[in-house]
């Protein structure tokens, strides 16, 4: 099915995709509504709706709260006729006038984020930090190929795309000083990573298996963990990152459907150590996904990170961390962390890029990046394959260093 | 002031406490209703407040929630409502038809949690716990007397009091295992901890400063931290605790206003590393408070934590929290760590108490506890001291262990 809507046609926004969002227009400032991303329009949903003939609660709302907590079918059905509305010629009279151009709304948080949860997902990732925190140690802990590890974040701090970034203070002591002294940091990092967005909940001491990812997961989308790394390494030791993180983690304003990535879905790597039984995705559906990243600073490429090398997928990170009967919520979201392939090129930290600061990054205007200056604009891109070779978009999460 | 109601002289939950949580009563079990705890009695607070000639849209709602987000001036307001009500002759007859036998009404978890933050602020458990888990390295990490650590914990399995609690699952792998194994935790524990939460939010990028520490934290809870040390030992490099304490976190129901805990304010014990500026509480007013702990297995008292003892104060630790401009929510809730003693017999988890199992606690039955068993019930209390030689009661937070 194609869509009456020529901008729709081709777009990394087609009618395979129909991300969603929440945003304000213009002329009514304090109203925030549902969006639908379309070609170069925003789908206002709840208008549509009605102006279909099927109003709908879910989507007349001024959050994803609702739509999320309803469930899978509702996601179905929801998915069915907006693709109905937005692909079917008969609609265009009707659904036309609820298309505003996307240029000119405000984009907000989609959805009240409920527990935040930062997993630690690519190897090349993991020993890459290994190597520069702890040095002469193994670069991988004995747990990693075990187990996903992942550390609860700050839900409170996470921010739309476009939020500026407030320079944190804190506690930092470099190896060669006796004592930590108070003040900005002066080690700040970006982590590129693939965020998802659980709909449906669960019951406390219920676990949630490898093939209930589906019934869970609404959607996925695109997440900057800004980190701190001189805060962080004094701090971590024995509890895990707590300030060196909690300032600010940045999403992306549109949620893609899970969905819409089925035609994006790819084995995972090889794993090397047998995955306990309730871990084990080799047998039944894996949830590798071949979503294709790029990260840029101040407008100028610097990585490419290919999510689809991660070791742990999203479906065992739930399992995981519903394994001990932890209950989910609707809005809970989970990020994979920061997503590392094996050149150098495709690293999704500035702290690996550049090696700890040795080897500092350059950008076109004759300057060098090691860490993060005032003033800097990071800016994580996607894209993934749909369906009839079709390109599938995730838009863009963005942020500004400010002192 | 004394009350007019008979049960709430010489009661820890005297005039002088007033502590505020919410109840169904036995003939509404669907509508939650704002209580407060006098005496006996529980007050129906928004039914008072209709009785008193002074409705109250903060008391009748229910959830603590509103009342929380409107601030300081709202909460000395409401306070001195409450003890006009209770305390004041002439309100006798209107007040009376609002109280309820508190052991006829259902208690429910006060507020929904937003960020849920877990400190490590006893030295004395610090140090237990670096001997027990890294057994020939220092027991304190270098960074412990110049920050208060801490770690984002699981919001969505806070749970009230009397919840049972299943005995989670996970991976775990003792030293003399070659490779882990997923089961039920054989080291199923308490932490004994102190809790505090928020009311008035604070903005992104603006640190709380110590002086500030009122105008932000509303009141004070008890608060048992479970942790499947078996699970927690496995997982907890490099990124900290996860699915060992994410299963459950019990609460009292009932939140002590800090406004009733003035005469329970005490010096904190010397620190022996000069404080940076932003922690350094020295001058102007420090927040050690005594409160008497007491941990119950099965009935019987096992220990008696003193949170006089604590290391770091709750207002350093909210100053350390917002240090790097991470903002504030209402619900926001964050708990002590374990308090532990530097006595045996003052220690506020097992893993301590029974040294890592080597000398099991004995019980008037004849059995010992190394760890928890299914069916076992941990119940924690606690007293403070009040204005003229009276007491608070925080009431009971308790759990019982399901398979």
């Amino acid at each position: 099915m194609t869509s009456w809507l020529a901008s729709a046609q081709d777009s990394p926004f087609g009618l395979h995709n129909l991300p969603y969002g929440v945003f304000t227009a213009p002329d009514q400032p304090g109203r925030r509504r549902i969006g639908v991303a379309v070609g170069d329009f925003v789908l206002d949903a709840g208008a549509a709706a009605r102006a279909a003939g099927e109003p709908s609660v879910l989507l007349d709302a001024d959050s994803l709260g609702p739509l999320l907590a309803a469930g899978r079918p509702a996601w179905t059905a929801v998915r069915a006729s907006l693709t109905a509305w937005l692909g079917d010629e008969s609609y265009r009279a009707a659904i036309s006038p609820c298309l505003l151009p996307r240029g000119e709304v405000e984009l907000h948080l989609p959805f009240e984020v409920a527990d935040y949860v930062d997993f630690y997902a690519s190897e090349h990732h993991a020993t890459n930090l290994g190597k520069i925190f702890r040095p002469g140690s193994e670069p991988l802990t004995p747990n990693w190929k075990h187990l996903p590890i992942g550390y609860h974040g700050r839900a409170g701090t996470v921010v739309v795309s476009g939020t500026p970034v407030v320079r944190p203070q804190g506690q930092r002591k470099a190896p060669s000083e006796a004592l930590p002294s108070f003040g900005p940091s002066r080690r700040l990092d970006i982590e590129a990573e693939v965020g998802f967005v659980v709909g449906a909940g669960s019951e406390l001491g219920k676990p949630v298996p490898l093939a209930d990812f589906r019934e869970h997961v609404f959607g996925v989308l695109l997440l900057n963990d800004w980190s701190a790394r001189d805060i962080q390494a004094w701090e971590y030791v024995p509890l895990g990152p707590f300030l060196g993180k909690s300032f600010a983690t940045s999403v992306s304003p549109w949620v893609v459907p899970l969905d819409a990535l089925e035609a994006a879905r790819v084995t995972p790597p090889t794993r090397d150590v047998e995955p306990l039984p309730y871990l084990d995705d080799r047998e039944g559906e894996a949830w590798g996904l071949d979503i294709a990243m790029e990260v840029r600073l101040n407008g100028h490429p610097v990585s490419h990170p290919p999510f689809a090398a991660m070791y742990w997928t999203a479906a065992q990170q739930l399992a995981h961390m519903t394994a001990n009967g932890a209950s989910l919520r609707p809005g809970d979201l989970f990020a994979s962390g920061t997503v590392s392939g094996p050149e150098v090129e495709t690293r999704g930290a500035l702290i690996e890029l550049t090696w700890n600061g040795e080897n500092p990054v350059k950008l076109p205007d004759g300057t060098t990046r090691t860490f993060l200056e005032d003033g800097d604009e990071v800016t994580i891109t996607a894209t993934a394959p749909g369906p009839d070779g079709t390109v599938i978009g995730f838009g863009e999460v963005t942020g500004r260093i400010v002192p």
